[in-house]
């Protein structure tokens, strides 16, 4: 049976503008991964209603799940909760679930709970909160979206609420070869071993390492026999590659 | 006039695995920024040749310029050239200019020029190569989208070999101003300066530095004394903030 499949959306112009480098792709498929789900595709976009809206609609309509990160804090470009309403056509205001987590935080902490930061208490209807062990501020899954906070220190803390209760798929097998060649002499004899273990998904990932060329060939199957055949067969061919 | 926009196409099912980091979506957004070109969108997409010629297609008509990253290398997994033609319909071979540019290369350097290296000549009809200054393989432009290598280096080569010859619009400036309060402190004077400043883009991004929560302010806007008006309305709300 084939893994279930997901996507990432990321929301920020901050992305986009390139004054904050993202950190949350990275993590979040090497999470998925191990959890053998198998991300598909991952998007950034704007902070713009439109923009989120379509996204969200479409990757949720392709994928088994959806991740979002950023647009859930209290300022005015916060847009994201809203957008996913829109999104889903479902009714959002703040929920009394939400309010308490923040007033019993607030009070706890000796902070004001002001109008801003009761924006944060804003869940679409149907919505279940995804817990924020970092600043108590929930994100929440509706359907097969679950919506988390763009700060990597919250949304790994969302994505480590979240991910237990998902299903996975069979977990998969990768092991890696280091060839310190240049592509061009690899290409040839890893095509046929690719050919040969046609079941085993066989990337090569080239690199530049103190201005010389090599690659790490990934070999990656549920089968961890299949996959350990195709990478001794390679191996063989190139007695000086070695697992990294 | 509104700047020109862009969208950024990341191939390769090593970022969606989680094995490689990506390090092309920041460079290329701040050299996009600088260039005054909006990079409106990111996709990241695996070595799928009809997800990759559906998102060529979609992206392309919808922006002015796409940028791709990654798969135009010698093995069986570099399909990206493939995949651009046909989202082009156009046919693609080994071209003559781009098997020069090897010839002389391999000669050079004592290298064979094998059928897999040949395999980076393959250049769609009708487009123009993107000059490699790093491992001499080109990339290619057809119509609005400029194909490049993945590779962190080359890829950086390559988008400096791209952009001067494409037309920003207005420059943007921006200012930031770093506010040492929780964002919940700072939404509400921040909302109001930024209805105030309608015209200024005004983006508040949130970090956590030894455990004390704060905001990055970014005004950005062609207008430069705009942008100035609502950096100083913001400053004088706040007066422990600084430039950063």
């Amino acid at each position: 049976m084939a893994n279930p499949t997901a996507a990432f959306l990321v929301i920020g112009d901050e992305i986009l503008s390139g004054r904050t480098h993202d950190k949350n792709i990275g993590f979040l498929a090497e999470r998925l991964t191990e959890a053998a789900i198998d991300l598909k595709e991952v998007r950034v976009v704007d902070d713009d209603h439109n923009n989120i809206v379509r996204a969200v609609r479409e990757l949720s309509k392709t994928w088994n799940h959806l991740f979002t990160s950023g647009g859930i804090g209290p300022t005015h470009d916060d847009i994201t909760a809203d957008a996913v309403a829109a999104a889903f056509g479902v009714s959002i205001d703040i929920r009394d679930d939400a309010r308490a987590l923040l007033e019993t935080h607030t009070k706890r902490s000796g902070i004001e709970l002001n109008d801003a930061r009761l924006r944060m208490a804003r869940i679409p209807d149907r919505a279940a909160l995804i817990d924020n062990p970092v600043s108590i501020a929930p994100g929440f899954t509706i359907s097969n979206v679950h919506v988390m906070a763009g700060v990597p220190a919250i949304f790994q803390a969302m994505v480590g609420s979240v991910l237990p209760g998902l299903v996975g798929g069979a977990p998969i097998h990768s092991r890696t070869l280091r060839i310190d060649l240049p592509e061009g002499e690899i290409a040839e004899p890893l095509g046929k071993v690719a050919q040969l273990h046609s079941k085993v998904s066989i990337g090569s990932y080239p690199f530049i390492l103190k201005g010389k060329f090599g690659a790490n060939v990934v070999f990656r199957c549920s089968d961890q026999v299949a996959m350990n055949l195709a990478f001794s067969d390679l191996s063989q061919i190139f007695p000086k590659a070695f697992e990294p």
